[in-house]
């Protein structure tokens, strides 16, 4: 709270009137090059995206991650209240999702509530299913980590199994038609964890990231079941190809395959549309731009003791 | 808001109630096979853990974190107050967590109450140690740091200290048996600044961690003084040893000893029950996995230039 | 809440008295011995500054970061209070900078408020150009992301443009002369997307990160136009140079300068007063200290691929 | 935050399923009487309106009832976007006005929004007027208060001035043909002041309650200029007139008139569409169901003193 | 926020240390006198009651106070979501009630949970039967104001009916044995509405109060089928009886039974346990202090009209 | 939220820019009149008023207004850091009210910090003073109030209590200078309880007021030891006395005294500069304009019971 007390104390910004007027045409310059036939339309909410996952969270771990007071008894009246608010609710951002993205090629006319029903009656149709495949990954956190001491720790403090739990919510937007809202789910859990899952991503049963901080995970990457990364292992592309005008090449399979119960460690760079063979074993900090069969182990060249010479400080 | 007129829009979800069911059945079986004697304990609250932390925090440094308008006078008043409520809300988050570890060894009518207040007091009384440790951090981060242009710089921006401070409040509550509550608290850490330091690492005075992102150091790590890691270091284990059945073989020393006067560059990785020595210097990006002796110098094998063949991209 | 009923239950820490008296005892003394002339000086608050920095945002960007109830009509008189409002507690928050650097040196009775306010005012006028710059950012994110939607996707969801945004700010407020304010803001956004940009960086237009988490860029360094980093990267000074008293030897142009056109790949090192050509690739997981001429590619030696010997769990 | 520990403590309600049941059939009878055609219409919401009122009148007195960090500069932005946010917001809820007063005789097919922009277009328009008009009530109490220390003090803490404030406002709605809304404004009032004005009444300019608490100013009543009223004054119908079946006739005036100048004293009771002429003083405790002409002085009868026989306690 | 600078403003209290020390020997010796053996019980929690009451209406009437998200399909896990939620919060406060009154006779150490529970179990089970006649009081209204408009408004508006929902609650709780619970219900409505309801009064169906400011209905009042009050309305007991010590008789009924059908208008005072027959009618401001027979019509001696002496004027 | 869809729907107030031009000049137009030399100073906040009340009132009685979780060890650090804050509110809010008052007669320099940190520590040292009386209001009510159940009670419930400590707070407040504050704080109290107490009043210990709405005392009035009153007393002023040129007479003892031991039933009507003496008795609805020996006995005229002509409907 500003006290500005007796007029010696500057306390004024004159200038103010023709900054805001500046803003307002570089705003306007932006849109109209955008949305020439119109006002520009909604976006989609950052914040009801939040209210709106952690209601679908809370709905899959009552128990976890509802409220405190929840018992036996009470729990499904809080599931299907708290599942029909979400769902609404999800249904209008999928609406303004689908609006956004018709911008241009449409009329503005058109009534997307229909469509964006269907899609969101198709997520919710899918939510056992996600439960489902939640406890298959609950379960490998707690074999694949000695730490763990039950498997309600790990609901409710693995930075791993927030971001899967996220991951596998945003995979069924993006694969119902609702890309850039899974985008943003996915980055709201990668802002809590570190941890950067495109939901595009294929992801099998009993998936495991411990630590988790720096591992990004890429759009057409497809993992097996039981597979367990470390902190800061990339699943990336190769440089991107550009077509003949210097244009990115968009589309196509272009991340790793990682078979069944592959185990990654931590930073290690896996490259390209290579296949990981079933059960191989990736060490630490390697950079992988080629298949390797089923079995396989790869580890780093070892580096060298000598004298100093230059490090690592900012 | 969900604003729906006319009986055109599609606004309901019919098929709720069998979702609603389909999770009830979900969580039904999950808690069954667990808690097969009766219904499922109360969980630690992270909600209420944080909210803990926070006053803990306050407490502790009530200048930096307490409210704004504490005064000299007050200030004392402030802390005795926030100790007290923390403290007792700490202690009940301890009796569940001790009531969640004795879950099917126990008849579920043991009263966990009085050895939580055991463990609370205790607690409290190392306070007065903690915040002596966490000035000898502060000056090491102020003494490291060539941007450092005050020591309250440090306390209220720095994510080293922010990290380092809650894991000396979680390394006691490690040490007198709340491991997982401990664990909850450097989760909390990690997702706010991308430093996860196991609770139960040892960790000596003036310990200074810079930009730390990616940092992560295991279990049964041992620091000594006046030691100092940049972002990304990796202080490890190797590869789990698994027993005769394909178990892992948990407990037992896995993680280096770091001697006193040490400093990791960034995204050195140090893997192993090694030693590294006293006063030793280990460049960025350094894989590890062998002692070194007191004051070495490791640094990275050169990198090749060479023509372009492939990339990092996403 | 507590429930604390009969005698019998132990609630109460017979000991806090003490603790409080030993934690006021340490706070008395670390006080003393900087403030030895008088009583410590407010601090700048964490909370105040998230708010400010979070209405220049919403002020810059009313469309994605303002109320959601906005309207061209309305934007316009939001911008107006919502700057203006920032502005003041944006003064404050300068004041308290300046009067924290002033301690020791001053008699305790400056008035620093007409200072704060030249800066603020400065600040101010930077705002349509800090816009225009960000503008170039977020094109150059759409034209370097395969996976972009919309230029409005970016905005609301890209953890490189939320950290460039807040870059950006913090820059101006680091070159008027409130480099701790800076910091804090640049702290803010390294939580919230693991990007540590110090504020003293001179980067320019056309500027992404993506992915981003574990990027640390320092405080000397200086981008040119249409940089592209990946997660991951350094851009850091080489080990710091001690004086012959040992003691760290500050300032002086420790960090790179990347030229225009040049990318980065994930988990890259680029150390030291070294010059990247303009237009060089440099490839994932390199480790770089020396200059490279404009139009290198530089790539990481291949990895072995051999035997099990040692891996990177924790 | 209930605690149950323990199976002996009883802490569920078995019954729990049969009284949400019958709540549901009671529910679903009591909507099926009223609303046979179909789902039951959105109601105004009270919490919106509160907020929608909350900004109208900050709008119109920003110094005393917007934020507290205005100032000259910002104001207007201020009004602009509250007003702009705050009349959507009250389009919406005239909207839902409009269609459950339609409930019966509309197909459920009509868009009412085109009709509740009008509404609120004219409620805008007359703004500037109400704010005149409470600027003559302001100085009004002014002059009619020996206690009044400023004009501001009667703004931020008078009860009258605050409920005629929202009357004023509920008094366009009304007359716009938002009688609901504007009856739910009133009540807010009411809640808050204990003084309850219909927003059916007309009531001129330099209009002043003192105390104020259980005045009760009825639909029809009429009241001039400069006319002045204690606590616990009801200006009211005579009974209701039933008509041949014993229904309430309704609509009709019904109550008094109250001339320019008028003064009437705490608890009196004017009944009945009676005028109370010109500058007449009516005093405290007076039944009055007749007309008085101009000048007219009127007073209780005299009270006994006599020995005790009864009392008023509860 | 205070804020202040330079060491010549004064802003300690140093005789604040003094102060504390007194208000602790107040309450010190306040508690001694009172709670001799021990320390004072808990209080039931006003907040926590609000929020009770809240939650129950919002249970009763969902569509009038429920959030505004709630659809057909969703209503009745919200319902039973919310009742769960509230009555274990009430069987918290009925259990304090129970602990308090308890307190000087019991030892300290008696279980009042099963008898909070049984209470508890009871009031939930009349929920229904109290939906079901605040529906007749809610029908009252609609045909007792000729300027009602829908059920709808009576019910998110009318304050009569906001005080007959609360009292029927802490009406049912004072039958079963928490009447300082039901009181605290009680009066929390009387501040909201200026009606004071007693919950100890006995009301039958139809029950409506207009306007209702200053309407006070006393402890053993008993109300019988479609009654109408006005505002300020007292159904109040004579003076206290004293018993041969001078101390109030306590208990015993005191207050009017008003029989079917009668319609009390403002202002009326009515004293003792008298009977107003069946079909009465009581003029405003009547003072009433013997019974009536059935069909009496009551009114005020008619008022003087003199000259002007004297006012009421504050 | 506003979700307006399609171009057909009307959604802007294209006079919105003229309301809100119309709206500042009448502002301006305001402000120039009263505030000709220079920009309207500060205003008093109600909001920090409240929050200063409440913050008061849990010190007087934390066990009953503080934090749920006090327990005695942490109640002195509650109040010491409670008062501390609200004190340094406090103070602020009187400087305003001090500027506020010099407004005109001043020029604008003065400091009034200083003159509100005497008035501040002066209002502190009096709060064990209020707190006594206070103890004896509380026992007051519990021997007045057949239905009161425990002390604790009547502090956590009675709202004639929660006005008379909020009146005893606010007539320091005036007694020290501060008037419109303690105002402020008595409409704070006017409207949550409807009992209305100038804060300029003199009320002696044991003070008692049941039910309380519509209660009004006066600024002049002087009130003896363990007085009762019941709901609608008013203790007001004849008509005002107006000089010669009509203004109003201001100053001045103008209501009444009332000795010690005197009750006064619900509606009675006491008015002027005269005295009840001692122990008398004033009935319900009396209309007192004449002072009443000791021991007086006073109640209404007999009311007529006739035949059906008015009512009291609205």
């Amino acid at each position: 709270m500003t006290q500005l007390e007796n007029g010696s104390v500057p306390d004024s910004y004159p200038q103010l009137g023709g900054i805001v007027a500046d803003l307002s045409n570089l705003r306007r310059a932006s849109q109209q090059r955008r949305y020439r036939n119109g006002r520009p339309p909604e976006l989609p909410s950052r914040d009801a995206t939040i209210e709106i996952i952690d209601g679908l969270v809370a709905s899959l771990y009552p128990r976890h991650f509802g409220p405190p007071e929840l018992t036996i008894a009470s729990t499904d009246g809080f599931v299907l209240y708290t599942l029909d608010k979400s769902l609404r609710a999800l249904q209008e951002q999928i609406r303004r999702e689908l609006q956004l993205a018709a911008n241009g090629s449409d009329d503005g006319h058109t009534d997307f509530r229909p469509r964006a029903h269907e899609i969101t009656s198709a997520f919710a149709a899918a939510l056992p299913e996600v439960r489902a495949l939640l406890d298959t990954d609950i379960r490998a956190a707690y074999e694949g980590d000695p730490a763990a001491k039950s498997l309600d720790e790990i609901v409710f403090s693995y930075p791993g199994l927030a971001a899967i739990l996220r991951y596998r919510l945003a995979h069924r937007l993006y694969g119902l038609g609702a890309p850039t809202l899974a985008r943003l789910v996915s980055e709201v859990a990668h802002s809590a964890t570190g941890i950067d899952i495109h939901p595009g991503a294929e992801i099998g049963e009993g998936f495991f990231i411990d630590h988790g901080t720096g591992v990004v995970i890429g759009e057409t990457a497809v993992i097996g079941k039981n597979v367990r990364l470390y902190q800061a292992v990339t699943l990336g592309a190769k440089r991107f190809e550009l077509d003949e005008n210097g244009a990115l090449v968009k589309g196509g399979a272009r991340h790793p395959i990682i078979e069944d119960d592959v185990v990654i460690y931590a930073g290690a760079t896996v490259l390209g549309r290579i296949t990981i063979g079933r059960g191989s074993v990736i060490g630490g900090n390697v950079w992988l731009t080629h298949s390797v069969p089923p079995g396989s182990n790869i580890t780093q060249a070892k580096p060298r003791s000598e004298s100093f010479d230059d490090g690592g400080g900012i």
